[in-house]
């Protein structure tokens, strides 16, 4: 492996990993009944890593969360060598009345010198509660501001386009974070480093409160109608427009970690339309003008 | 609009037409039930189209057969013209015993004066019946030897390849025929469009008497679930690889008559894998091994 950056790789690597550690515990009580399964796979060109999978919890239709640290020679180009470690998780609950949430964090280095940080945090409710939505981003954005004044704003904005289903004129869910190949000299790394640590802390304390706020919240089989045919949209954007599985599909990744993403169910129906004025219009209307979440008014 | 070919263009837009009346007025006898919605539709930069859905029958689930025509400049190349008109149908039965059919024919012309036709009909079966299969494969066969003793080895080899999800390791269904970019001189063309029109016509007595044969089957619940993990495969196969999807969904194409072709539900579960030698297994075997069908044994 490349001599340069070789203790920030051990240290990113052991966090993603802790993390995941951290983030599965937690999941498991939160649920109060389903627990993780794990898969350790290899790969063949290099490193491999630790796939957890809950199904059919109290809580979790389906989560996974995923942490690797693989290495060898890119994909993308045979005469570089590269090292990537991060931790990948998506959580659908059976409620329509709790969101699905999405976090990933990463690191990469090829040899020719290239170093970065990428990843994000966001959430994709199938009924809108601007409470929540308030709470989530301001939560980010204050510890995003911790580290630069700059990132909220930058990281926020890039999380409304990354997550941007363009055939369907709509985002994915109400955003949050995102941003990739962070990266730049070693102290720079370094700085981002600890960045990319307090929003992987950050990811329990955003989300689980919305979990327990609404997991007594009834709900009727209209509204777990709705909820897939919002899954349908999330299967359309990660097979569609999501670079992770893209590339990870056409790198030859391992497919049961990567497609772990999509929701158990998902329905399509030909031109379906929400009423107008009602909780699922409102929704639509958030998803096809992203709003500004963190002020304080 | 483009002098050469005018008449082949008018009789291919009128022959897909009339193929889409024949076809909708056909699968509602069979169905018995479910009537077919139309949707008329117009491009902004030029043509047009008839989308036609079954919701909900009493055979199938889901049924969408889509007639256009349209034409502007090319969304490839904006110093050509294009000119393109087809036929495309999705027929996803209720019953897993009930194989989904899909169906596709067209004929496009470009200002640089390329014209050419491209199709095909292929069968998805969740649980393989040979005899079905057989009998499928064999009446393509025959109406492609009438034409042209080359054309089904080529079509049915270039079906398997096309119709391949990579990251599974599997083709999406059994097959069928599948050509593209068949084009050449008037008399060429001509003679295509013979063929094309026959391919047509073979698209109801090939499908219809396995839908009448299976229509009365029983399937169980653990079926239907079978059925569903196969439609997960069905939108990874259209979302990820599909050229008419893909390339539909860049270029603004609509939306909801590109995506009729998705099944109503469709589900993923983690690492799911058949029984050795149950039904479920056979037909991933043939998935993975396509076959020849249309031998005389």
């Amino acid at each position: 492996m490349f001599e340069q950056f070789a203790g920030l790789r051990k240290e990113a690597e052991l966090f993603f990993r802790t993390l995941q550690d951290e983030i599965t515990t937690t999941l498991e009580i939160v649920d109060g009944a389903g627990k993780f399964r794990q898969d350790l796979w290899e790969r063949p060109g290099g490193g491999g890593g630790r796939t957890r999978i809950m199904a059919e919890g109290r809580v979790f239709d389906k989560a996974g969360v995923n942490w690797s640290a693989v290495h060898g020679d890119s994909p993308q180009n045979p005469d570089l060598k590269f090292f990537a470690t991060g931790i990948s998780l998506v959580l659908h609950p059976r409620s329509p009345k709790i969101p699905t949430i999405h976090a990933n964090f990463r690191f990469l280095q090829n040899s020719s010198g290239d170093a970065w940080f990428g990843g994000g945090i966001d959430l994709t409710p199938y009924y809108l509660d601007e409470d929540d939505a308030h709470e989530f981003h301001l939560k980010l954005k204050v510890a995003c501001d911790r580290h630069d004044i700059g990132y909220y704003p930058r990281f926020k904005k890039w999380c409304d386009e990354y997550f941007y289903i363009k055939h369907r004129g709509e985002t994915r869910g109400i955003g949050g974070i995102f941003f990739d190949q962070l990266g730049g000299n070693e102290r720079e790394l370094d700085k981002i480093f600890l960045f990319v640590q307090e929003m992987g802390q950050t990811f329990l304390p955003a989300y689980v409160p919305i979990v327990e706020k609404h997991r007594g919240d009834s709900y009727s089989e209209e509204e777990e109608r709705w909820q897939l045919l919002r899954h349908g949209r999330y299967v359309e954007f990660n097979l569609v427009y999501d670079k992770g599985t893209v590339f990870g599909l056409e790198t030859n990744g391992r497919t049961e970690s990567i497609l772990m993403s999509l929701p158990t169910l998902a329905r399509w129906e030909y031109d379906m339309q929400p009423k107008a004025g009602s909780p699922e219009a409102k929704l639509l209307d958030v998803l096809r003008n992203p709003r500004e979440w963190a002020t304080i008014t």
